[in-house]
């Protein structure tokens, strides 16, 4: 029986992390980068790193390999221009933290590419190979594209591997995952590093006197601003409607305090809303099973997703769904 | 030689955190609770609780303790009207998060107590008596009102309880005090709230998708939100001025990302501003001393505060600053 093949292009923290995961869970897996340091990083540490991302590419054609893309959304073209070069009819999926635009990049570089778009929920302000670790995914979400079209034999080795790595998979589409991220991942940053800034605006004392709220509100703007900017950036109609709830909320709580003093409708809501997380969070709900060939099955797999369930393992084409 | 004495009203996170530390530095330390819950979990702790807060203040005259007060700004008033009758002239500090608030209402309600205003940069979402524990202020910042007119012989002897508790003391006036907090404590409340509640906004699918970012940008939005409101809208002013720079730099990202699609200023300032922070709580500057009986002494140690410097030490009336 062939064992699963992986190759990943870029070896920093997240495409490192799933390269250590993928080879614990009994993955053939080889990478390439074109960073000198994770290249050495991760050769010191016994993994197989290609010459050139060309290399890992005619490997990956040759072996039949799952391609996963973990390069920022800056360089996804050029990457997709040479994996259409070598390795045009590959199964392909990524971890970029905006999903539209890397499904037009593909369809626009790499049009014979088998592409099912992914997006783990997990990371840290660190960067690079050594930042990364096999535990990382554990319990994350794993977003995967399951836009109409979707490859359903693709997109079931993309949630192998998710769930090999030790996360559960949330099925969405690209556009419905990009709201949501603006909301919960992209908005934080730039919270973050306004909060930050405001913060440094007091000067000595007020630095000196940031504590708790002050550090997990500000801890993601330590995270290098160039990975930042991209990530928001590329999501940038999404992020301008969160913004925007995120201003008229704190436009009201200004009118509110600055009129009649109070505070009660913003504290009361966020606090509500984040119990509502907490428990989203909590323990598990009714479990189900999805027919991968069932000619609804993806549709299903959405509804799914949108009322916050996950996949949580796969046996053959069926799959065990969490609510 | 007497022992330091000590009376603490409020019995939850950080009242109780304060009897534990002081207790273990050797203070003789009482309290009183108007909550069933902290009277019975303190006293099942073996610490000394009275049967009612008069019975607490009474003994606190009798036996010249310092008085902590530990309850929420919206009984301070009541407090204090008790404090007058049985205490009139007693040393008295607090650990609620304004200052200039607290400093009216000591003069409003009990003009002859000899008070210093406290607070230190400390706790958690949790609260009430098993909340809190000894090491609760290890390493934090607890800043001392040092307005002119302070009693010095109060101050020393409050900044004394700061030290043995762990933390530092940080001298500041009340209104430095409050504009500060207001950028690094109460701003982090509301944005957290606001950015709980833009998620929840995106339906169950961004719920859970919500991982580091979230988690620790909302994680305040969890502390109970009367106590929130209660910080937050006892320092309006300050508070209208820290949200009205976050909603100016908050326009100008909304602005340049609708416009040019950059968020570079933004993801910039913030990043340089989180540098910031972390260097000002990095390795230890300078170290200078300050005699307490010049007559300069608190305008140095407000200047020193201004500069982001803590007294670490007390030898006497001389203490040890590090900038």
């Amino acid at each position: 029986m062939r064992r699963d093949r992986l190759c990943v292009i870029g070896l920093g923290l997240i495409g490192g992390s799933v390269m250590r995961a993928a080879d614990s869970a009994g993955w053939t897996v080889w990478g390439a980068t074109i960073s000198p340091d994770d290249h050495a990083a991760a050769t010191a540490d016994g993994f197989a790193v290609e010459s050139t991302v060309d290399d890992a590419l005619r490997r990956a054609a040759a072996q039949d390999a799952l391609v996963l893309l973990a390069v920022p959304l800056s360089v996804v073209d050029d990457v997709l221009a040479l994996l259409a070069r070598h390795a045009p009819s590959c199964r392909l999926t990524d971890v970029v933290g905006v999903k539209e635009p890397v499904a037009g990049a593909v369809r626009r570089c790499a049009p014979g590419a088998r592409y099912v778009g992914g997006h783990p929920m997990a990371g840290s302000s660190a960067s690079g190979w050594p930042a990364g670790c096999a535990g990382l995914f554990d319990d994350a979400a794993w977003v995967l594209a399951a836009d109409d079209g979707i490859d359903r034999s693709v997109w079931t080795d993309v949630a192998k591997l998710a769930l090999d790595c030790g996360a559960s998979v949330v099925a969405a589409t690209a556009a419905e995952h990009d709201a949501a991220v603006a909301r919960v991942s992209h908005l934080p940053h730039l919270l973050a590093g306004v909060l930050a800034s405001v913060g440094a605006g007091g000067g000595p004392l007020a630095l000196a006197l940031g504590a708790g709220s002050f550090i997990d509100g500000t801890r993601v703007a330590g995270s290098r601003p160039e990975l930042v900017r991209a990530m928001c950036e590329g999501n940038r109609a999404a992020l301008i409607d969160a913004l925007d709830d995120a201003l008229g909320r704190l436009g009201a709580a200004r009118a509110s305090l600055a009129s009649t003093g109070s505070l009660e409708s913003t504290t009361r809501a966020g606090h509500l809303a984040r119990r509502a997380f907490d428990a989203a969070h909590g323990g598990d709900g009714a479990t189900l099973q999805v027919d991968l060939t069932a000619g609804t099955a993806f549709e299903r797999l959405r509804e799914i997703g949108r009322a916050g369930g996950r996949v949580t393992a796969l046996h053959g084409t069926r799959c065990e769904v969490v609510l």
